[in-house]
């Protein structure tokens, strides 16, 4: 098992990346509430369906900011340390 | 066990993309919540079909992508730097 | 246990996509959702039933494809890298 | 422990099945799901049997596909990588 | 520690079918749900008992074949790989 | 530790068979479900006794059966493959 | 560590058994569920109590059975297959 | 590290016992559901004290069975096994 | 690293004994639900305060008893054995 | 790493009364239980507050001993064991 | 690695400590469920102040006994056996 | 595996920053449960758009920051201590 | 691998620390609890205002001292025990 | 694999402050509960706003502080300890 120094490095980068996946999932869950719950209220009012969906969508947004910071870490992980 | 330093990078990146793909779970759980509420609210409105439609579509892109960024996660590590 | 570079990679490519398969759970919970609430629907207001079928089956196919991702995942690691 | 190189890919293999596995559970719990709410709907409008029957035969057909998916991942790695 | 690689193989095979075992438990809660909302629904209208019992055999056969999965999978590392 | 290749094999399928036990969960959650369900259908309606003990006992037998799946699994363990 | 054959194979037994108890879990959960239901059931209809005791012990036993289940398997592993 | 046979076997069977007393929860969780709906009961019905009391005592002792389960494993591998 | 056999068992013996004390916290979540009934019971029936404190006192001490069996479980294993 | 038998044990003793100081879990969520309830009680039936609250004291000592055993077993680990 | 037998000691009571550190937590979410009860409480009683507030009190201080033993177990690990 | 001494820190410092990931979890669920419930607010009052949206961004902004905090740690692992 | 006895003793402390940190967790989650129920009950009651904030300032403190507990132990292990 | 003692220090501390992370979950889904009611809070009742307001500010304030822990112990070791 004859493994240089960056060969071990990349491997271990390799599995971190795979970790920083799993949070993902937490923007996944919270998404799905406030879409959800988007869409009574507009079949429900239909006159509010501006405000409404500019809300969900700042909802949406900052939810998946916390799914793209997981995204951010892997690929700081696989791309910019990866020499 | 003579592994040279190639392979044991692959092995590796092999179990990351695995991990990976535990990130996908909560896109699925998400759309679940989100087309689940929206097909209720059809039935009770059906003239706010339109509205409802679109709203639950830009809900379930948001939250696709989520599970879409633990695709892309495991595509980096098994695709692109899999030399 | 004389084992070849191969050898190991492929083992390695095993277990990876047993992992990746454990993310296929989240579409089936989100599809119950999805499609419990339609049935629920359509017995309430069968003559929404053009309606609540296609919206349904439009939340069905995208809680599918974050279970086929980790389908895809698990081909990616078992065929396409498997040499 | 003198192991040849493919007995030990036949036992990774093995594992790698075995986790495979798990992922049937989601199906079967999104199954319970729509099959409770439909055995609910017929019970209240017996009229619609019909459309509620069909309704929850895709939506089983559907999460039974997730449960599918797990067993495939476990049959490519049993069978078709199994020489 | 004297193994040969047969032996080697079988341990394996051991742990994989034990893994896969635990893919059962879905099914058993998914029945649960389905036959408890039809043994409500049975108490409340008693004449529409043939329409609801099909559709809960039905519900309970599409479950029970999740949990089949994991079994047969666990058969076939036990018993079709075990040479 | 000078241990023959068939205490190797037997040791792995002790720890197998204890693994499928804990796939026994699932049964027993699903059976207390149904019951629950229908003592309370019971106490309602005493006059439908007979069609729901019978519906109880089909789905408690469907649900025992994901408990024996791994029952089997265990002895198919223990029993079948322990010479 | 000069362990024999013998003792490596009861020591793999022990750690079986122990996992095996976790088993025992599901029935432990499953009977509080269906006796709360009894019992809220008798206080409610005194005369059913007949019918509501029998449909209870019924749905008691096949619960208890998943817990003997995995003490069947236990004691397999202990006493049956220790020599 | 110079342990003989006896001595591994023992410390086996310590953490053997230990794992089996995990499975002791779910009579406590079970036996809590059944106690607080009978004291509900009996608040409401006090004539009916007798009937609730005893249901309460046969729910009660069978959940208590499935910890006993646990406690008979963790009782034969400690002392039965241990010579 | 110089351990002779006794010292060991006294070390797997306080990991067991660690695992074991784990299993008390089933009890304490059902003392709570005892109890927690209990309270809402006595202060909306003071006069049943009698039959109320007895059958909760019942229910407590046998949920108690869960937690006991996994001290017991501890004693054993810290006391008895320990030589 | 010479580390003698005496100092062996102490460690593995360190790592068990950890373990064991997990079990004080369960006391603290069956308290909150209680207590809420009991708060909510006095509230609706200041006139009730004596048989409440001696109820709720109680319910909390029986739960407070299930977090005690764990404390106990953790302390015979770390003093009575410790020579 | 050249570790004398008192700095392997310190090292496992160092991870003896963080891990009983994991037994505070019961009690916080136990405090949050009395607390939560006894404002909403006040709210809707303001006369009763004085005796839900004894109340409260009372339940909060038995639920932070029992994060107060994690921290017992630690401080006695870290401090009164860190010779 | 030889492996100089600032490979090995780069690969502990790439394991840990991915299960730093893992904690931006929470924020994306806190998010979905404020945003889910402002957009059910302004949907039920309209003209309390604007104290509403600043209300939830006040609520979101404090929980985006418990995400942040956990990809500060990672940065501050990934690229502050990365020399 | 030449290491010092100190250097392990401080490596096993950050460890440790690193563990205590998830006992932080339960805190945060009651004192969202209690200050939930307090905004709703000022939005209802306004002019008991004093009263609810001082009881809803006791709940907090004490369940931010549960996560407190986790912090010092935390402290303890990184500072104190540090030389 | 030569690595010197200071490296080895830096690594684990790495790992510590990764597992630190994990404690800010709570304090993220904590922060959620409180901000959505008083969101709720402030669409009934808009002229309580400043109360609500300052309220809520506080128990996100202490919620807030729960992952500043966490933070804190990860700064402590990746910065304070890093020489």
């Amino acid at each position: 098992m004859n493994i240089d120094a960056q060969t071990f490095l990349h491997g271990m980068l390799a599995i971190g990346g795979g970790l920083a996946a799993i949070g993902c999932l937490g923007g996944g869950v919270g998404i799905g509430t406030v879409s959800g719950k988007a869409v009574e209220a507009i079949a429900r009012q239909p006159e509010a369906r501006g405000n409404i969906m500019s809300t969900m969508i700042l909802g949406i947004a900052f939810a998946e900011v916390t799914s793209l910071y997981a995204l951010i870490i892997a690929i700081m992980l696989i791309f910019v340390k990866w020499q």
